[in-house]
Parts: structure tokens; C-alpha cells; sequence
């Protein structure tokens, strides 16, 4: 495996002056992971992140490519699942690199979805205040959405990402190879913020996944590769003009206000969350028509394209209505006491909207709730 | 109180692009502290994170301050004592936001010594991925070191700073009225990186210390002003050229690689901070006149303005020396599995050297133990 070249597909630039980087998209970049990485960094310490998932398909093709290198690497493995995206995770893992010695030129590789994604950059953000940080991202949810733009969290019991901090990554490596082990909800899941990307900025994108629907949710690797690339340049383009998110990179949380109640209310164990945040731009939607933002029509163009991809459209009714309430109030979209939502206008176009009333949330759940 | 006018007796520019901000140095700025704060920041939810000795006497001004301005104040109250500044600590106040439903336009205020405004930095850095951050030092060396130049950390039991980030504040209060209850011995610990100024940037401060040293001991406003002012023009032109520590920054770690290995093996109980670096200086020095680095002259110079501060100048022969070096070895200072140490080639000019080697500083401190 080793000896087989890489095939870089796509590069996509992350324009962000000294902390700019490079995605690249391929096959065969798992095996060759530890020589791009050497190339970007001078100490030869690497802490790989990993789970119990991930960890056992790819974790040793990784450590073996880096230390060919002359890496020292250490592969720290967490639990699957939401769950592990804590602090006292983060505590766990900085006390193994002070273990191991780990200095400031050290680096840290994230092996896997956005949990390990999320966890790992934290740790390298505050890590002798900061050390290089590799994605490896293996999800489509990841590969799509976490991995790209430094937002780097843990979850604290009272509100989701509550705890983090803006940490670009040195380099994004999108094998398109650990597709292939994903399971099917967690490939859908992650088509939930491809659709997103062609709601917010991109009408055409939206109508070039309608026509390939079929062949997406097939994993066709060229159509794939080319959806991924098409993801990581939206988000890159959105990232540069707004890194820490102080105006137009909020439009990325389209669908995500409700999304993370309903994660919230579910306690991690119910909706993915690609899937909460399919519910939340229906809902998002249905808002925006009955405000009179924008054609009713734009709702069922949005629910057609999910339920293509086999995506929740509708909220779990088993879900509390306080507590999806509650997670809302929470998030960090919330101002000034009032609820911040992201509203398409039309396809393709979303908008910023304050001052949005928790009662009209909590009036849209119930009705869908009824209906 | 609160009508008396604060007179800012000198202010010094931190130059950070988009990062800048001013430190106030001056009189009856405590109780201003909710004017300046409130024109700097949109939202009205501010902590004020303070300790166990300098909460019972200024927290209340500062709240009363930004209350005036509208401000929803929660007063966060941690133990005086390097200990605090933990991991756990920083767990603790963070879900002190989280209950108080802090938004991301909240503000944190950190009223104390290094430790609270490092813990409280820290927090302010990770919160929501960062919500704005004030410092009001109240002890001199906060502020004219800790306050300055956005190094925030919390500790781990392997190791000083471990855990941080660099995260500048919006505004840095010195309030001169503060110093008035600074136990003397903190005043001397002060001192300590006061001296380090003049010897690694400034012969002629220097000089003036060694001129001034009987009304700065006495703590006389104009001197000690002019002194505190002058240290923070100087860092902040070095944290300007070099905000995240990858060059020129080093300089200001001078005494501070021995230092760290001293408060390391006295559990932080045995020496302060400055206490600590004051040997480490007089060690550093002694090593590179020892190495032909400098003139042995430069070594007697440095240990008499110490002295003439009460400064300790040897190392404590009831550590284990073993411990010291244990300790040196996790500091962030060592790269590549060697020392770095910041050496004196004359006064008011220090250089960065690498590769020192473990067993020259066993040495050297073996030596100082048997003198």
C-alpha cells in the first residue's frame, strides 16, 4: 500500500493569510499522510486522534506512513459518539502529551469524524498554547463541514460546542478511500450539510445535486469527489471573508438553531447531526415563507432533495418541546436574549434575521408536531 | 468614590492590528472600571473573576462601577494561590457562564494577580471560541508582566502553563491605588521581572532602577508609574514584533527556564514567581559568563540591584535538585529534547541559545548549592 502513489484529485486554498492551508482531495492520501505532514512541520512528535471506530480500520496505515518519516507518534483512541467530544476528554489527552514529553513543535493528527475532529484541534488550540494540527477527516459530515474553517469545541453539559476555540488546521487530507467503510446513515447524514451549502450560496449546486441525486447517494467517486471539492470551496470562500465568525460566516448555521435543540433534547442519542439539521432547514424554511422572506415553494424544494437523499424532514415528536426549546435558548446564535436564525430568501441566498421570538419557534414545532 | 475623576497618568498602545489595545496607567480607575469596559464592548453581561485576598477589597467597586453601566455582573470568587489556576478551576467558571446564560457578547473581567488574570484569560479564550476579556491587575508583577502581551494558561500537574492560548485583552486598568495593599513581599516579587527589563532590553532603565531603587522600594507613585509604565512599553514592543512566542518573544522567558524548574519543585509553596526567576537570573547570568559569554562583571550587577530589592539571589538548598531538572525538562522552553536558555551578552542585550545541555545546568546549580 505504501508504494502506491497518491492521486490528489482536488486542492482547495483556505485563504487566511500566515494561517492559510490547503484540502486535498484523493485516494491512497491515508498512506501518504505522514510525508505531506512532514513536509509542514519540524518536530517529529505526532499524537494521532482517533476512535474506536475509525481507529481500528485506518489508525495503523497513518501511523506507519508517519513514521517512515521519523515521527514518534502516539495514537490516542476515544469512544465513538458525541459523548467524547468532553473535557474531561481533552484533560485526558493533554495529560498524555505532557506524559510523552510532547514539545511546542509537536503536532496533533485528527483520524476520523467531527467528534475526533472537534476534540483533537481543541487540544492542539491550548496545548502549550498551541501546537500544528492535521485533519484527517473520514465521515462525509467531517469531510464537508468540521474539518474546514478552525472551529475547533467540546460539549459541556448545558449547550453544545460551548467550549473551543478558532484553531486553523496546518493541512486537510480527504481520503476518499475511507468513504467506501461509512455507513449508510452516516453518508446521508453528512449529504444533510451538502444540501445546506447549495441552499445558502449556490442555486446551481443545489440544482447540480437534484440531477446527480442518485449517483451521490450511490458514492459514485468521481461525482463524490467532485461534491466534496465543490463543499470545501464554499466553505473556504465563506471562511476567508469571516474567519471568527462575526457576520457572513453565520450564514453556515442555516438550519442549526433548531437543529441543536433537537440534538440537545435528544441528549446526543437521537438525531445525527445531519439529520437535525435536515429538520431544522425545512423548519427554517417553512418560517421564512410564513413571514413572507421568501416563496412557499422553496420548502418542498428543499424537503424533495432530503427525502432523495433519505433525510428526515420532519421533528421527532417523542422529542420534549421544552427541552428543544431549552437547547435553543442556549446556543450560541442566541443575542441579546432573542433568537438568531438564518432564513433563505431564495435559493441560494440566506439572510441574518435577530430578534426572531422563541414563541414563534416554539408555535412552528408544535403545528409540525400536528401536522 | 465613584465621582471622583480616575486620572490616567500614562497610557501605552499594545500595537496588534486588529488586536490592539491600550493599557491605562493611573489613580482611581476601580472605580471607572465600568465606564471604560461598558464603551468597549456591545453586550451587558460581565464576571469578574477575582481571588480570595483582592475580592474583599475591590470586587465590590468594580461591580458597583459596571452596574452603573448596565451591566449584569456575577463575581467569581477563586482561592488566592497559584494552585487555582487549574484545569478544574477553569471547568468551574465556565459553568458559572453557561448557568448565567453568558452570550458570546458577554465580557470577562479578571481583577487580581497573574493567577487570576491567567485563569480568567484562559477561560475568556474558550468560551463560546473567545468573548472579550479585561484586565485589571492589582498586583505589580501582573501588571508588568502577566497583564500584558495576551499569554494565558492554566497549569497541570506536569507542568506550569501548560494549558492556554494567546488571547489578548481589549483593555488593561493599572490601578496605582491598588499596589497601596500589596503585601511587601509581592511588591518584591514584582521587582524581580522589573529588573529582567533592564537586563534584557534596557541598560539605561536599568540604571535607572539601580538610581531609583530606595523610592521604588518605597513604592513613591511617581517612580513606581513611571517604572510600571516603562516595563509595559517594553513588552508590549517585543509581544508587537512577535505576538505568539516564535522568536524575539523568548527574550522575556530570561531567568525563567531555572525558575520554572524552582517553582516546580517547591509545589509552588517555596518561591513566587519573581523570587524564582530572581535566581534563575543570577544563574543565567553566572552560566554565561562561565561559557565566555559575557563579562563576569554583568553577573554582580544584576545580583546587587536584586539584593537591593530583597530579592533572593541563591537557589534554595532544601530542593532537590533532581526535581529542578525534572522540572525544566516539561518546560515549554525545551525543544528537541535540549534546553533552551536566554543568556546575557551585555546589559540590556540577551541572546536565545539552544542545545544547552541538561548536565552543564546540573552543574551549575550543584556549584551554587556548595557556595
Amino acid at each position: 500500500m505504501k508504494n502506491e502513489k497518491p492521486d490528489v484529485i482536488k486542492t482547495v486554498d483556505v485563504a487566511l493569510g500566515a494561517r492559510s492551508y490547503k484540502i486535498e482531495i484523493g485516494t491512497g492520501l491515508l498512506a501518504h499522510a505522514g510525508e505531506k505532514i512532514g513536509a509542514l512541520v519540524k518536530g517529529r512528535q505526532a499524537a494521532i486522534v482517533t476512535d474506536s471506530n475509525v481507529g481500528p480500520l485506518y489508525a495503523w496505515t497513518v501511523k506507519q506512513s508517519l513514521e517512515a518519516q521519523g515521527f514518534q507518534v502516539t495514537v490516542i483512541t476515544i469512544e465513538a459518539g458525541e459523548a467524547s467530544k468532553s473535557w474531561q476528554n481533552a484533560e485526558m489527552i493533554l495529560t498524555v502529551l505532557l506524559e510523552k514529553k510532547f514539545h511546542r513543535d509537536a503536532c496533533v493528527v485528527a483520524l476520523g469524524g467531527g467528534v475526533t475532529g472537534d476534540l483533537a484541534g481543541f487540544v492542539a488550540s491550548v496545548y502549550q498554547r498551541g501546537i500544528a494540527f492535521f485533519q484527517i477527516p473520514t465521515s462525509l459530515l467531517a469531510q464537508v463541514d468540521s474539518s474546514v474553517g478552525g472551529k475547533v469545541a467540546v460539549n459541556h453539559a448545558l449547550g453544545k460546542n460551548m467550549i473551543g476555540a478558532f484553531y486553523q488546521p496546518k493541512l486537510v487530507l480527504i481520503d476518499m478511500d475511507a468513504l467506501q467503510t461509512l455507513e449508510e446513515r452516516h453518508w446521508r447524514n453528512g449529504l444533510a450539510e451538502v444540501v445546506k451549502y447549495g441552499v445558502i450560496y449556490d442555486a446551481a449546486f443545489f440544482t447540480y445535486l437534484k440531477q446527480n441525486a442518485a449517483d451521490i447517494l450511490a458514492r459514485k467517486l468521481s461525482v463524490s469527489a467532485e461534491v466534496i471539492a465543490a463543499c470545501c470551496r464554499l466553505k473556504a470562500e465563506v471562511v476567508a471573508l469571516d474567519e471568527t465568525e462575526g457576520g457572513v460566516r453565520a450564514k453556515l448555521n442555516y438550519g442549526h438553531t433548531i437543529g441543536h435543540g433537537l440534538e440537545l433534547a435528544g441528549h446526543y442519542n437521537g438525531y445525527l447531526h445531519g439529520e437535525a439539521v435536515a429538520v431544522g432547514m425545512v423548519l427554517a424554511a417553512r418560517y421564512a415563507a410564513e413571514k413572507g422572506m421568501c416563496d412557499a415553494g422553496i420548502e418542498g424544494e428543499i424537503r424533495s432533495l432530503l427525502e432523495a437523499f433519505q433525510l428526515p424532514v420532519k421533528a421527532d415528536t417523542s422529542l420534549s418541546i421544552d427541552e428543544i426549546m431549552a437547547g435553543m435558548a442556549l446556543d450560541k446564535k442566541v443575542q441579546d436574549g432573542q433568537l438568531v436564525f438564518i432564513l433563505p430568501e431564495a435559493m441560494g441566498n440566506v439572510t441574518i434575521v435577530k430578534g426572531v421570538l422563541e414563541s414563534e419557534i416554539r408555535a412552528l414545532l408544535e403545528n409540525d408536531y400536528h401536522a
